[in-house]
């Protein structure tokens, strides 16, 4: 029987597999360490690319499949599929036996996946910790440091957070983002088949010519504004008259709202010279921020992935409100014309340098190397010293 | 139509129903607001006595029962029964549609409807945050806190850590504990009759002698070592030779084990002068505490209503390990001898004097001012001076 | 506190809706019952055109909504969302206490709704009983009638199977199909804006010129043909060169397959004359069979409201295999070739005899009145005169 | 990779591990097949003796364990239980991929396995089909034929059943019930030191004095009579004044009714010469019922392995209504005095001739060697001459 350390990733969707899949593949390089894979939630739906496809060709067979999206893409199902995903991994969980856990940023599968090896006794270990955002990600975040017994942060500051919340300085690891990994290995060329390789639908883009990459999610603390908000992005990109790769958005609460936004654009006829993805895999999207003359939206790979491709961006709205960023990202709100301005002064600045802010390409060994050796406690404890804590509280 | 504010108390166990009653009764009582109930897990269960007929008898008649213990009181089954709880409270508050969700302490039924409310953009109340101790409970009180929009800590360093950990000062209230409420409105005679009325099994109890008051819990992180932990209490209690009150244990993972020991020290016919109950109402359990020689045992209710009535008490183990109290207690381990020696030692000292440590009774009226005025943000975000933060962390 | 017998009718779909809508206007009319709706599964979705809108517009207000259908519309998905409908309606159920449950046709959310029911000894009611047709609502719907207490089957024929299966003569009830009294009590008058109202997508209808009507759902027993079989059918329209209403599946697996078919038929621009809706209400929908020159597909609507219209109807495939039907219908398999030759048969015929073999349009006054007065045995037995039942078994 | 037929058993209680333990033994033995275990629900719980690692021990290591009672024993929790297994078996088999999934018996385990493969395409086998009872077992029964693909009937006249309920002949099977294997192959000696290793609570039995055998679970259908209903049994074998084995109910709803009068009938003290028993091991409990001089309650044992034993039998209350059975049983009803009498009736009539009316101790491998063979239908069909059924109709 083997004796190695079973370390479980769970993996839900799109984004989240990105950010773990050279923590993934180290594991699976190591000796010791044995690597078991639960696809769950948008990366089993077809609206969303199929993702376990793209993950089983890279080689992740996945252990267990969990299906857990309810339909209806409001605050209320969002709450519900946490449940159902409460329900199953458990006995999933059960039947694998694992190690450690490894549970990635702060959606509602995060979470599910946190409370429940945490009741079960098995560590958990978080990446993205101690990052600020708005949307209901910002509570469920911390609400998972707080239960994780291994934290993987991404930045300095984020360290700095996620001790400052209490938790043991020596579970705190900041190896940088696996999602620079990713973007440090990819090949950055830009070749006109690629775009066609992975179909979409629209005009034909010249990857000769500018453009513009489009990425707005729904921001689920502001339910019900999604429409308006994608309208007043869609209205900017179509003010420059440019090329634009336009992305549908993500399962969170809101999303029928985004995506009707889109429909009707295109319903309209405003669509010349748009093209829209409903997913690509991360190095091919990596490809298209390191080319692309802006990118807009509220997707957080402005600001995390950006900095490294040093990728102008325009961050709309309070979804990536108060996160960490290098100096290529610009804030603005959901007017239009504010918008086009902040992008059209993007375009003219340029590719910015190379910010290491979020890592050097280096976090998935690292992570996997802690993984192997960490023997955190299952009992946790705040780490405190409440005396100077109180002094510092605002 | 109402213009009431709607107030949705959540009410999942005997011991949490005991700390919002009086919440609940300043509600109800003002004119602004409107009182909703919810009764789950536990509180339905006959072997808990069904503490819902409790509820209802006093006045508080659910507006929805919810049925979500999973069968087995093992790591496995809560993780799952957080899962229902979270499947269903969306539905319920879909039906009710509150202003705001009042959730207590740190059980699964405490972060289930904090996550449920949180994701619906519902404000979340939070009882009990900021205090520390052992038990996955620690985890989930904290996690709670991160997702919650107002805080009723119950201490004034519990207060501190909430802030400490990044929550909004003006959304912190530390108006005491609720529990003391009630402890404090209770006339604390205690006559023979009174333990007759609540059965249980066993000797009779003759309260004009000293007798022992036994609490002991399962610890969820300790899971598999419950049932050699309540053979050392058992030991040492029946070392004493004295009459006994002994209450079964709640309904976490481990409580099987705890339960069997129980049991065997039954059939083996050591338990002279031990008196067995599963459930007593919050306020005849107050007048047996202000009237035992020693509580022992592992629940919070040493502590806290311990504080303010002077109980001697013996802490064992780590279910209570670092949390807040004041002189009436003692802290031991699982050996029977300390247990039995730390006992001896409260009995010779007798009665504390009254420690306002968790509050002065008025908790219920000033929280419920507080629900009734306060209009937290639902985004939430840190509040860090994180310069001090850094120097602060150990 | 009311006297009257509580009538708890579940819908869960559009097409159900339709079918019981009359029974649902005839309850809440009645002096002695009064109606509880439960809105459920795709009638909670927008890609189902919110269904629940177009109820509620109708005067019922759902007393609970319960979102169900988990993502993915394979079988595994289909097996889920019927265990979600079995977790949440029995809360609901207990918030109602309902003294009779209504529960439609053969769906998953219709064996849901009679389980639950049936263990919580609440008599079921079921309409549709007896029919027989492909897919895996055949089993359901058998299954569905071994729970149920009251039988409204819908014809002579089905009346006899129901009973043939051991139900009590005396609980079984044929009152034709209330979704026969909905086209009755329609104006059949097709004008041109009634289509515009009403949204979709692609060519403008002209309702003067002839035109065909086609809806085609998956067939779950052949899970993973369904973009083959819709490609049949779409190649056949196309063949005819005449205008044509598409509608896109229900919700069973298989769905996506089915709208992938559609979709590529779009991309590839062979949709010329075609109009593209996801939901009309019932009465619209029998505006158009009553004026389409032919209709096509797997929907039982060609069978049931087609012979009371007398459209002429092509069944294509398995869905409806040994479904009884009028002259109306002419059944053939998944070519092309002979689905367009029996629609142009069709076509020249033009429109049948009204046919009342699936009721006269009084059904919904008279189910209300069984309900009213029937009380059935909690506890079922079968009825069979055993010796002569085996001779009948072939 | 393996060619072989997977056969996957779910099983979950201890009564039904009995009534399939030998198909899994003959398919365990089989070359080609390969046998795949579920273990679910009261399988799982001490209370119910963790019947699991009696299985374990038995060889049968289950592939994984679903945990679903939902606490309460009452309908509505039956009916959750339900939706809780069919949320979890989808997502199991569909990391086993059996090709054939056996489900046993009329539980609301045995409707969930159903409903849960047959959504999925996965053919299904049913034992015990065409039976009659009381309860809403009688109804489930014959809900889980329709959704059947094999049966295994263990009557001719059950098989008859299933038949004229429509179901195909060439599908149905009866080869007697897997009990009466285990039964025929148990050493039937009874020695003291048997009844001693089993543990339980109470008086010793002398197995060389007669003593009755006592076996009573709620009837779901006469939720609310249960304590009633026990008091009346347990009123009658006291006045026997004979020694006693009696055994605590299932987890059906109603079940802590029946645990209720039991533990008053002890805390009353009436417990002279009373034995009890949460469970033994199906082998045990048949040598029980072959010694002893009567059995009462009602348990489908008495008339399913008591016919084969020769058992004299006292079957109270509605549970077994109209079940087939042989001459060695007697049915009462409630009143305690009717029961004492049929009770000395029996005794003095001693024990019966064999009777293999349900079976003659070769099911397992007969039904083992179907599984191997059959290739039945995914798409069912009802199979009925209509016009001769109507004629067969009461």
């Amino acid at each position: 029987m083997s004796e190695r350390r079973k370390v479980c990733v769970v993996v839900a969707s799109r984004a989240n597999y990105a950010r773990i899949k050279t923590v993934m593949k180290a594991v699976r390089d190591r000796e010791d360490l044995e690597l078991q894979v639960i696809a769950a939630a948008s990366m089993l739906l077809e609206r969303f690319g199929t993702s376990v496809d793209v993950m089983e060709r890279d080689g992740f067979v996945p252990d267990a499949s969990i299906r857990l999206i309810i339909e209806g893409e409001n605050p209320t199902t969002m709450a519900k599929s946490t449940g159902l995903g409460l329900l199953e991994l458990p006995t999933v969980f059960e039947m694998l036996r694992p190690d450690v856990v490894v549970t990635v940023a702060d959606r509602f599968e995060t979470i599910a996946t946190a409370i429940a090896a945490a009741y079960m006794n098995i560590p958990v270990a978080h990446t993205q910790g101690g990052e600020v955002s708005g949307s209901i990600d910002e509570s469920v975040r911390h609400a998972v440091t707080k239960l994780a017994h291994l934290h993987f942060p991404c930045t300095e500051l984020s360290a700095q957070r996620v001790m400052a919340m209490g938790e043991d300085p020596s579970t705190v690891f900041n190896m940088g983002c696996p999602s620079i990994d990713l973007v440090a290995q990819t090949d950055l060329g830009l070749r006109a088949e690629a775009l066609n390789w992975f179909g979409g639908t629209g005009a034909t883009i010249d990857p000769e010519k500018p453009f513009v990459l489009m990425m707005q999610h729904p921001v689920t603390t502001e339910f019900g504004r999604g429409f308006d908000q994608i309208n007043g992005t869609l209205d900017a990109v179509a003010a420059l008259g440019m090329q634009a790769l336009v992305f549908w958005p993500n399962v969170d609460a809101g999303s029928d709202q985004v995506a009707k936004g889109i429909r009707q654009f295109r319903e309209k006829g405003r669509d010349h010279g748009f093209h829209f993805f409903r997913h690509l895999p991360a190095e091919v999207f990596a490809r298209l921020m390191a080319h692309s003359a802006v990118m807009v939206g509220n997707s957080s790979s402005g600001l995390r992935e950006g900095a490294f491709l040093g990728t102008p961006a325009v961050t709309v709205g309070s979804r990536q409100r108060n996160r960490e960023h290098g100096r290529n990202v610009v804030g603005v709100g959901h007017d239009a014309g504010a918008i086009a301005d902040a992008m059209r002064d993007q375009i003219v600045h340029g590719p910015y340098e190379r910010d290491e802010l979020f890592g050097d390409g280096t976090a998935g060994r690292k992570i996997a190397e802690v993984l192997s050796s960490a023997r955190p406690a299952i009992q946790k404890e705040l780490h405190y010293d409440v005396g100077r804590l109180m002094a510092a509280t605002l």
